[in-house]
């Protein structure tokens, strides 16, 4: 008998019918034997509903107050959960974030857990009880009702399966598991039976958005087998995990990720001198612009070229910045590209393995790709493209790294 | 400076624009230097659609679910109303029942509230803040999420006031007071400045559906001064209080009520012998018929006749117990009406004066009405008259007891 951690998120708890899905697949879970508690959403639509009445009543709401209203949203739901599992006669109990003492700290709509009693849960139970905790919750050592922002269900799934030492935590969404990359890119995709926590951050970050990247930090910290489920399909998922011996037996790559929003900004003829990255990127932070990639060329005069890239979305802000600086630190130009898209590889493999890079230098070239920038990690390598390159690279790399699936056999 | 607790229904929170609206009037009493306590609803209509989510679910829904799902829609308004306060510079914070330490018993769907733990309401009043409490809503003792039942919200307002020795609450609805009658019968009906809490009972439970006869029963018990005033007019309501010196000025009469949806039952020639009413209406109340007024006439030859008043949806349901009865009782006959209204007057002045009851049934004559049942209590007398009489006999009653506000004077 196993302790199951299962989130739903707002999708698979979208409407009655689905709730009603949701519990026979609870039901089928707790019948197989397994103690089960199960982390829902609030129904898709509903959050946005609720911050549009906030918006309505002032832009400029308090947090504290929009954490109170947002919180209806999964409280709703775990309550109809609750309902539609005594339906079918399996014994169940909601609890909103508070009831079961999921403390956070006092960082409204962004706060984060700092400790779950789980001695609740654990009677219920005992007692043969599905418990069901709505997710994106808790309270602040003062009582105030929290949130952990937006997808922080998952996160409340992944806390709850550390606190409660469950043996996973499974994450129904309405894809079927992580791939090796966008199947509408690459028609080839396959889904990975596991992945390594890492793998799965790098991938995650780079915009394969099927599990929230606070919810893996998580998971990883803690050592909860993490798997990616559809709620509306069977099979397996995909498992994300430790990394262990059988990593190495597994392919160098798990997969191909790519970023559409990406934008590019150079300023050059800049004095090479120390405390130049922090002169330049200070007044972007302070502007609230997030940095993705830096990359710097020292020139022949002492001057300097230093490049980055930002959200597209912020692309005009930051060139406003350098053009500001440009006077200031006496530099020479200042360039930029918004058309311009982020592809990386990710693979733990990489560590033990050479050439890997070359590898994917080789394949882009080969298809006459011309690589804008390169930035590399310990398990990744990410190269900025043109634009109009984006799936011709992706599909060379996911093929040149053995990632394609086998064409359907032909009967 | 006064401490008042202001409760606003759901048709006063109805929209942004009516929660601003309350926020306004809230920042009105407060300006004026009084501390201020504020109890909601939820938006009209939430409590029905979330109803309605829950019986799609299913019709035989767990009521510890439907507690914490309805508990919602108060705690929506209460974010919403800080927001609004917030926005026109009034700090305020909004609590959740539990958060404010409501306790109840765990009947759900129904709770009583046992105690209130004023602590925290105060701490912030004295902070200057103004505090927004979920109507409607408290916690058990093991801390499920409970409620009031329907309307509860003015009894949570009544019990916050008493909790916190308030010097008024105030119930904001849609009407502007309590009047002597249903002005859409008398036009000459006038709004009442202040009333008894025991003619406020009776007249509410003869249909004067201003406020929750439970919370009234509150405030008599705990003698918290009620007031009822329109939240879209301005206005002075009527003061709901206990019975006074000054009282004894008043006219003898409050108001004249009625009640349209009632029927009547007649079982004839029952045997006159000891526990024939409980025989009649023991099998009534097992078919959870409530019975209202009821009259047993002794005839000459040892039997008796027997008749009461139901609401007029259980008249067909009463009529078949009776039916049954009859041969099991031996009885002569069974006989309905439900064509029939009560119409009752109101005072505590009755109970000091005689002649109420003569007068009453004389003007009743003058118009030729016919009185079909009578039943008196202390402070009320009520008559049974066929339907087609209800507006001639309660316009009657309102000039023959001085009730009818002058004509508007000429210029």
């Amino acid at each position: 008998m196993a302790l199951i951690v299962q989130k739903y998120g707002g999708t698979s708890v979208g409407d009655v019918d689905r709730i009603a899905n949701v519990a026979r697949r609870v039901a089928r879970t707790k019948a197989a034997g397994n103690d089960v508690v199960v982390v829902v959403s609030a129904m898709s639509g509903e959050t946005n509903r609720l911050i549009g009445l906030a918006r309505a009543i002032d832009p400029d709401h308090d947090p504290r107050e929009l954490d109170m209203l947002v919180s209806t949203g999964e409280q709703v739901t775990i309550a109809l959960l609750a309902m539609a599992l005594h339906k079918i006669g399996v014994p169940a109990r909601s609890y909103t974030g508070g009831q079961v003492h999921i403390r956070t700290d006092n960082a409204f709509t962004k706060a984060r857990i700092v400790d779950i009693d789980g001695a609740k849960i654990r009677k219920d139970l005992a007692e043969g009880r599905v418990v069901v905790v709505a997710g994106f919750q808790g309270v602040d050592a003062e009582g105030n009702i929290t949130t952990l922002g937006r997808g922080g269900s998952d996160t409340t799934g992944v806390a709850l399966a550390a606190a409660l030492k469950a043996d996973e935590c499974q994450i129904y969404t309405d894809v079927d598991g992580v791939y090796t990359t966008d199947p509408r890119v690459v028609p080839q995709a396959r889904r990975l039976d596991s992945i390594t926590y890492e793998e799965m951050l790098e991938l995650a970050s780079l915009g394969a958005k099927v599990l929230q990247i606070r919810s893996v930090e998580f998971a990883s910290k803690y050592n909860v087998p993490l798997r990616v489920l559809s709620s509306f399909d069977e099979g397996q998922g995909t498992l994300i995990k430790s990394e262990d011996a059988s990593t190495m037996e597994q392919p160098l790559i798990a997969g191909v990720a790519f970023n559409r929003d990406e934008a590019k900004l150079t300023i050059m003829g800049v004095p090479d001198r120390p405390g130049i990255a922090f002169q330049i990127l200070g007044p972007v932070a302070d502007k609230n612009i997030e940095v993705d990639m830096i990359v710097q060329n020292v020139g022949q005069d002492g001057s300097t070229d230093f490049t980055f890239t930002v959200h597209r979305n912020d692309y005009k802000k930051a060139l406003a910045v350098l053009q500001e600086l440009k006077a200031k630190l006496g530099a020479r130009e200042v360039a930029g590209d918004d058309k311009i898209v982020k592809v990386s590889v990710v693979g733990v493999g990489m560590r033990s393995h050479a050439g890997v890079a070359s590898k994917m230098f080789k394949a882009l070239s080969d298809e006459g790709v011309n690589i804008r920038m390169i930035s590399t990690s310990e398990i990744k390598i990410s190269v900025v493209v043109d634009e109009k390159y984006l799936e011709l690279a992706v599909r060379a790399l996911h093929t040149a790294f053995g990632l394609d699936a086998p064409p359907p056999q032909q009967q």
